[in-house]
């Protein structure tokens, strides 16, 4: 069955590489964007690079909900919530939000290697209260960098899912073997959405100090534990 | 100049480990404890998998602190503040205290893959709370299982060291360096080690889930923020 990922906010570095990896691998993806001009406009730069036969569109962050099975937010942590509220009466029932936003304190004029305490204690957390009933909110790629996703070549990094429904962690995992380069891992509870966003903060600083553009891996689980192309 | 590391709650199993692999690469230690029997029945373990010319001995904590330079807590999180008032007085001028310890709720009765809320925000931050004025303080090693160390072989992990004090992050980088397989990277202020202590709780939550014995690797940098053997 065909799946539509939705990736709402995907004008910015982190959903436009993500949509170009999975427009890449033959998903078919709607570019979702405050400005539905905008989102056309990320939408052509991606089939220019992914070719002719590439399945990508471009529309409003809401008019995207309506007609996608699976929502990808990567939005600056300063319009999460308000996001959230607006798309909320068109998220379809059976859909999955993967939450990839991260809280940095540069959302408030702070620095991007510090994150703010949410209450409930992560972004992701915070979007599962958001979503209608019966919506599973699973936290993911917060530690791929947007410049991994928009170079060529495989991206050296694994990707940590984390889930309180095991069947939307299923597909967020799936979703991640998409991007050459990245093993999945099931990372337990939405709870450990914490950690997984303050390590994107960790990376950042990393970043800044030794001018790279940083991942994890994780070594040491027994080789069913990662998943992978 | 030789200097002396002093491994406090060292006859535990991550500061046991710490304290074979120093020993091994030729550094001199001192195993504390609560209980100097149980130091001394430690260091006698360590000599006999480091051989004879192994440079180790056991005491009491306060005691071991009196004649080391480097100190690192391995100590559960439940003893972390009780240990330092303890051994403040003890504490050598020009010292620097590298801390490992992890704030895990499993110190309180809840689960190792959860940490507590630490006022500083960190166990590591606490530490440099409690140390006499002109102590530095590192966080460090805390995402080293202690599995890895006491295996034998390289340690397929990275240690991330965070300190306020340049001239003691460069200490506990070269110190992470002498054991092999780890590489150290130079994490900025002490404020990241909240994150490090995180991470460890996520990597707990991966073994328990995956059966293994997890750890991190950063990618991405350049080679010059990498320090290994």
């Amino acid at each position: 069955m065909p799946r539509t990922i939705a990736v709402l906010g995907g004008t910015g570095p982190e959903g436009f590489g993500l949509a170009l990896r999975w427009v890449q691998a033959g998903e078919t993806v709607i570019i979702g964007s405050r400005d539905a001009k905008r989102a056309q406009d990320a939408a052509e730069k991606i089939r220019q690079r992914a070719g002719a036969n590439a399945k990508i569109v471009g529309d409003e962050n809401a008019s995207a909900c309506t007609v996608a099975d699976l929502l990808v937010l990567t939005i600056p942590f300063e319009g999460h919530a308000a996001l959230l509220k607006q798309i909320k009466p068109g998220i379809r029932p059976g859909s999955i939000v993967i939450d990839a936003t991260v809280p940095l304190a540069a959302s408030v004029g702070g620095r991007a290697s510090r994150t703010l305490g949410v209450w409930q204690a992560s972004a992701a957390q915070q979007t599962a209260e958001l979503v209608p009933k019966g919506i599973s909110v699973v936290a993911a790629f917060q530690n791929v960098g947007a410049e991994l996703l928009n170079a060529e070549g495989p991206v050296d990094c694994d990707v940590i899912v984390c889930s309180d429904d095991p069947n939307a962690s299923q597909i967020a995992l799936q979703l991640a073997t998409r991007i050459p380069g990245v093993r999945a891992i099931d990372g337990g509870k939405l709870e450990n959405a914490r950690i997984l966003e303050q390590i994107t903060a960790l990376l950042i600083g990393l970043n800044i100090r030794h001018k790279g553009h940083s991942g994890i891996r994780i070594t040491g689980l027994p080789p069913e534990a990662y998943s992978s192309q």
